[in-house]
């Protein structure tokens, strides 16, 4: 039973865990994937979670699940509808990150977990542990949120919509959107960098300096743009992308009643050259949850890398991580 | 015969004067369009054209034409190739912004227009009159260079690349590409405006505070570049689009030898929100001139409109292009 009352049922659920639960279930880690993540979190995100690394999987039980109308394993839109013996498509319904997160925590009671040391993820990721940290305070004792949102900006949701129109309106939308999805990841993709960021790293740099102009790939970032759209469109479905975008746009958990005090030991991490979901966004989340008697922190890092640098290892930003890890239990 | 070699002829030009040219020939004023403009500058840049104005038609012969390469009746891609009784299509020339001038000045010396009192423009508009600044200087007392850039950032190359993917990409190419279009002037739409504009505009509202979530356009700034796609559509065409888009691309005049001491009077104007074409690009050709010997001026203005700015009515905008037509003219 899904927030909106739809239901859908049965639920597969793609996930991986890494080292061993204790004997008193305390170092269970919930890793929360973004919009085009799966369960694999100890390959996307390498650079935080390992043994040794931040999120070490030496320590800490290790899970992270491919999202409820993901692409990578777990029930979503291009699955069976069992109803129908056909693949769900536009019928799928709508969903909410509390949605993906009743998902989660019915893969936590299964795996015998009751209670979550740590959640954290970045950008759609962070928006999961907070919602979580709104709703059951007492299943999360800390939740690390990087550049999340929780009120996307009429930027945020114009760019969301442009992406989402590349993909419905294609005419070969059926067939997955092929030119639709290409455009859709590479404008996600310069809104994920810093405009001084591609500046260092392509320029204006041409393949054939002097070469004679042309309407095809030219510049370097045009055939680094050319790549990233042709690896996602092997990897990624787009009916995914339609959903979990969305589900990013209507996320406002402040403009809801909240009951609860808000216990858990949050830490809000946002990036400088972030232009997507930038320090504003963490702040406003810092703000809110003080406002409901919380004591968030917003650490706002240096990085070049704007939006990715969440997947960055950038040392201040890990540094940070691994001492909220490291940190006592929060006595609420 | 285009810089690049390749001759296309004949070269319809579609204009627009408004006002007379005095005896001495000394009050013509040259309005350069942007990207997807045309020739009635009354029209689209009515607040800055026009008896009383700061291109005052009661005052100066104002000329104004359609590019080459654009849609509004001067000959582009869409135009019959005499060659093949066929539109041109792809198979039109590629050619630069000294190109776009070569057609403008042979239609100012058909309207017996041997100098020119100042040219102004915006965006692609601006880079026109610079280049015309650079190469015949003798030709061009004043130049005013709105939001414009000699050299555009990767993150600039990047957003136009998408525009174009959108464009090439859709299987409905040959039909105007129709979704390409949408796509690309939706996203373009967003980076003329700014952040900050946007929310004062938008913010999160929706059509229904309330209703049930959905994939359709929803929230009102989905609904407004729903409709500015749909006007795009009925007056532009994608071929067009992309030629234009592209001269930009491939626009640095600095990076070729200049020969010539740049005499003409520059006043350059950038917004502070304008996050397209930013201050720095205003600041980076100030400090090429300079470097020619030349002595322009650069102006930041204070406005929330972004890039769009240059279309606003923003009093200290305007009263700065009004004063550098007041002025005395330059002694090369």
């Amino acid at each position: 039973m899904l927030e909106s009352g739809a239901t859908l049922a049965p639920v597969d659920v793609a996930y991986a865990t890494y080292g061993a639960l204790d004997a008193d279930g305390g170092n269970a880690v919930l890793v929360c994937h973004a919009l085009t993540g799966d369960a694999n979190a100890a390959d996307w995100w390498s650079t935080l979670v390992g043994p040794g690394r931040p999120v070490d999987t030496d320590r800490f039980y290790v899970i992270c699940a491919n999202l409820l109308g993901g692409c990578q394993g777990t029930t979503g839109p291009s699955s069976i509808d069992p109803a129908t013996g056909e693949p769900y498509g536009l019928r799928f319904p709508l969903f909410t990150v509390r949605d993906l997160n009743a998902v989660h925590r019915a893969l936590l009671r299964h795996l015998g977990v009751e209670r979550l040391h740590t959640a954290i993820g970045g950008s759609l990721g962070g928006m999961q542990a907070l919602q979580w940290a709104l709703d059951a305070p007492e299943e999360i004792e800390r939740a690390c949120v990087v550049c999340a949102s929780a009120r996307l900006s009429a930027q945020n949701i114009g760019f969301s919509k442009v992406a989402r129109a590349a993909i419905l309106g294609d005419p070969q939308f059926a067939a997955g959107a092929p030119n639709g999805m290409a455009v859709a990841r590479m404008m996600a993709h310069i809104t994920y960098l810093s405009e001084e960021g591609m500046r260092r790293k392509f320029d204006r740099a041409r393949r054939e300096r002097g070469g004679p102009m042309t309407m095809d790939s030219d510049f370097e970032v045009e055939h680094y743009l050319d790549h990233q759209a042709a690896i996602f469109l092997a990897r990624f479905d787009a009916l995914t992308y339609l959903y979990l975008s969305r589900v990013m746009d209507y996320f406002e958990p402040f403009e809801e009643p909240i009951a609860r005090a808000p216990s858990t030991d949050v830490l809000l991490i946002s990036f400088d050259t972030d232009w997507r979901f930038g320090s504003e966004h963490s702040q406003y989340i810092a703000d809110e949850l003080r406002a409901l008697g919380g004591s968030p922190r917003h650490v706002e890092i240096s990085s070049p890398w704007g939006h990715d640098s969440f997947l960055m290892d950038v040392p201040a930003y890990h540094a940070a991580v691994a001492e909220l890890l490291r940190g006592p239990r929060p006595t609420p």
